[in-house]
């Protein structure tokens, strides 16, 4: 069974004051380098993860998990997979992101049919429209498929923990073999990233700037110059 | 040169009513199938284009560019690449992202000296740091490593995009080759995701619901029941 929308989200910080919007989430965001043992509240914590839970997937497949790892044992265990970052035993949680490249298979009947019968497709051509969907993501690289997939439910919980006034760290500098042994993770699982959560215990690291637009879009075919504004 | 902080993104929709906060987007968000005519605004596009591009990434690598489409023949043109989608040719701007697997390694100096200038990292241990980043950039698959990062970028488009109060749809469903060759993108390239931005031309698809947490959220360990509320 699938999980209907979530009601109770907070729609507000632990302290009543309103989300830090996306345009100041996104101007304001530094990764965190040390944080402070401040814990993140259950509620919080709840939050982040049921709306990056709510992030899309191709046919709805979720092929997404999440160790959330805040015992400080194994925090340390995971940091000696983690190049040995200290903020990684530092902040009171760090979520390991998982994609399970083989695991969709076996839920896309349930997935598709319930999809159907919530009003999305023809109960009657749900066999068909697995095949179609099995083919499709088969043709792919799976393993780049579910990098792919998780980086939006990452990316999802990231904003959201920032939202609530919460920082964050997110982290590529990890032994993925090591970390998959030392948390159990099934032979299918890639371990795409891992994202601390936690304050911040010293100001942020200055602001390192962007390429231009210029430099990254373009207009209509890759290299014609954007000059919009 | 890198860019300073962007001081002008729009604070509020193009109506004045503020931004519509994170967790009504992730929960209100669905894909959109059909589009209206409707332009996105210039001042809109411009904050979903710069705001994404203030997305994290590995030593600030930004190894992301994006070919927008507007032009009604052009957006044709990729509709025939895409299956044939119709909202790819309805929407009217469709973002192509695309990732580079090698164009960071020509600009890897500039960033991390401009870095070191603006306060994060030694200006004397520029050349130690990249070698450092080439090192274990260079021993990840890098088509994997630019997929997951264009993902962050993506995902943060799509999310201000939908607090702006447009619609989008993120899509997998696309001949990577024939883009490629339609739309000049190098060899070096991963096309990684469309994001078609626009206003739905009709009601939102149905909830077709979500894994609960407790299938894809574990506690300290994969298979650990996550039970936390």
């Amino acid at each position: 069974m699938l999980a209907d929308k979530p009601t109770d989200i907070p729609r507000a910080r632990t302290d009543g004051s309103p989300l830090k919007p996306i345009n100041e989430v996104l101007l304001e965001r530094r990764a965190t380098n040390k944080f402070t043992d401040e814990e993140v509240p259950a509620e919080v914590l709840d939050a982040v993860l049921r709306l990056g839970a709510q992030a899309p997937s191709g046919y709805n497949f979720q092929p997404w998990r999440f160790v959330v790892v805040r015992d400080a044992e194994n925090r340390r265990r995971l940091q000696q997979v983690a190049f040995n970052q200290p903020k990684v035993a530092q902040a009171p949680v760090v979520v390991i992101a998982v994609g399970m490249k083989e695991e969709w298979k076996e839920t896309a009947d349930e997935v598709l049919r319930e999809g159907a019968q919530r009003g999305a497709g023809n109960p009657d051509k749900v066999e068909q429209a697995k095949q179609g969907a099995v083919q499709f993501i088969s043709g792919m690289d799976t393993a780049l498929w579910v990098n792919r997939h998780t980086m939006i439910a990452v990316t999802a919980m990231m904003l959201v923990a920032e939202s609530y006034g919460y920082d964050t760290a997110p982290m590529e500098g990890f032994d993925a073999a090591g970390v998959k042994r030392e948390f159990a993770i099934p032979e299918e699982g890639e371990v795409v990233c891992l994202l601390a959560i936690g304050r911040a215990a010293e100001p942020d690291k200055p602001y390192t700037g962007r390429f231009p637009l210029e430099r990254i879009v373009f207009a209509e075919r890759f290299g014609e110059p954007w000059r919009d504004k």
